[in-house]
């Protein structure tokens, strides 16, 4: 089974196109979980445990655990382990580097942790992306259009009669296939997330942005035209609770918090 | 003291414009490292402490230690403690994110394991590198052309009258400033490196690409014209030793491999 076909079953199954992004910050989580020996594991086990059953799957931005030096590593490989097998797990890293590294990269994310699909840097260009694409059921966000601020910079320069990002998508798309490569856009780009997605409508869209960032779901989801995307959101979600709360407070309001955004981004289902 | 002022004044004190990458892989090194317990962290050491005078600083692949997982953490963080202050330290992660996550990789590199660079892949603009050079002797090295077989799928994409990467490189620097930032290009770009650097002699560069890679170091220095570079080399200097040597003998391969590099890389120096 490749990614693709794996993000349909579950987003069907758990009727979700949520993404829950665990950018675990001991600054920022309960106190509750602070009594652990790995804080940031055993909230994540708690986040993962209220919500597998109505999200598409997770994300790790590796920049959290990686704050973390030994006990992120630990907290990054035994939090996937207790993430159910059908659910998708997304490594934010955007890497891209060149053959050897984006290999060595590859056997991290791919073999040691058993993420599912990794996020890039599209820059260095299509010999960044084969290492990663070369497993039949692993898979690549590539960026295309970014929700930051200076995502004009670069990004949207004009050479020839298309963006950067148009020519990323299409030369990166040459390289891989739908079933092993997506983009990433950012929630505040809407018409050039419907223009996309209307033309490949088989491509698998992760979009962040949302929440935190400022973006209203209910008016992007309008624009996604494909059923094949999902959304991620961080902070809005795994935040919900206060930093005094039970853990079972703090379930409640990180399951309703997901609940509700998914309810937004599913409107066009019901 | 910033980073240019700093990386100048070890390459004048010892006579090398050389960094040594530190792209350890257990199943490259010799057998001797394999008894001790971290024996990425006894590699590193040995290859620092044969050539700390000769160098001009190291880079670290941060791959091949997300690899090790917690052994590749602890071996770098005490590999740096192993380099003396004197000497520049690379984080070689190419980077490249939204605000908040730039931040805590800065964080992560700068603060916690006392790099005094680290690269980036520029693709989502300026906001990306800003948390990096917001410290006063840190430093980035961005990319600009690099070395990799599909290096012109997109950074050679002409927009108006520049490529993607002229855009780089301007926009960049308007966003930083020669003591924080520098550009990597990729030792096979001959033209593009002397053009750049006699417009633009008090940026650093880094410039990797030569021995495993294939490109004479000889014909590179030719068209070098500024004195604020560095040019890395990783395997052709780290694994000179065959398998089983012993630690004395590899210290001498190695050391030897590091001064025949740097004498044709000092060339114009004599």
């Amino acid at each position: 089974m490749n990614f693709t076909q794996k993000s349909e079953l579950i987003r069907e199954k758990n009727k979700s196109n949520l993404v829950i992004g665990l950018d675990t910050d001991l600054q920022k989580i309960p106190v509750y979980f602070l009594n652990y020996k790995n804080p940031a594991l055993e909230f994540n086990k708690a986040v993962i445990d209220c919500t597998k059953d109505i999200c598409a799957g997770y994300k790790l931005n590796i920049a959290f655990y990686e704050y973390l030096e030994e006990s992120g590593i630990e907290a990054m490989r035994e939090s996937l382990k207790a993430i159910p097998d059908e659910l998708i797990k997304i490594c934010d890293a955007k890497r891209g580097d060149i053959d050897n590294t984006a290999e060595k990269y590859a056997e991290v994310y791919f073999d040691k942790y058993n993420f599912d699909s990794v996020t890039i840097s599209p820059y260095m260009g299509t010999d960044s992306i084969k290492p990663f694409i070369k497993r039949n059921n692993k898979h690549v966000f590539v960026l295309a259009l970014t929700s930051n601020n200076s995502y004009a910079d670069f990004e949207m320069l004009k050479a020839g009669e298309r963006h950067l990002y148009e020519h990323v998508t299409e030369t990166i798309l040459s390289a891989g296939s739908e079933d092993n490569t997506g983009f990433v856009f950012g929630a505040n780009h809407l018409q050039e997330i419907k223009n996309f997605s209307e033309k490949n409508p088989g491509v698998s869209l992760l979009i962040p942005g949302i929440g935190a960032q400022g973006n209203d779901p209910a008016i992007l989801i309008e624009n996604v035209k494909t059923k094949n995307f999902v959304i991620n959101s961080s902070r809005e979600i795994i935040y919900a609770a206060e930093k005094e709360d039970s853990l079972s407070l703090i379930s409640e309001k990180i399951r309703t918090s997901a609940v509700k955004l998914n309810k937004i981004i599913r409107s066009n289902e019901n």
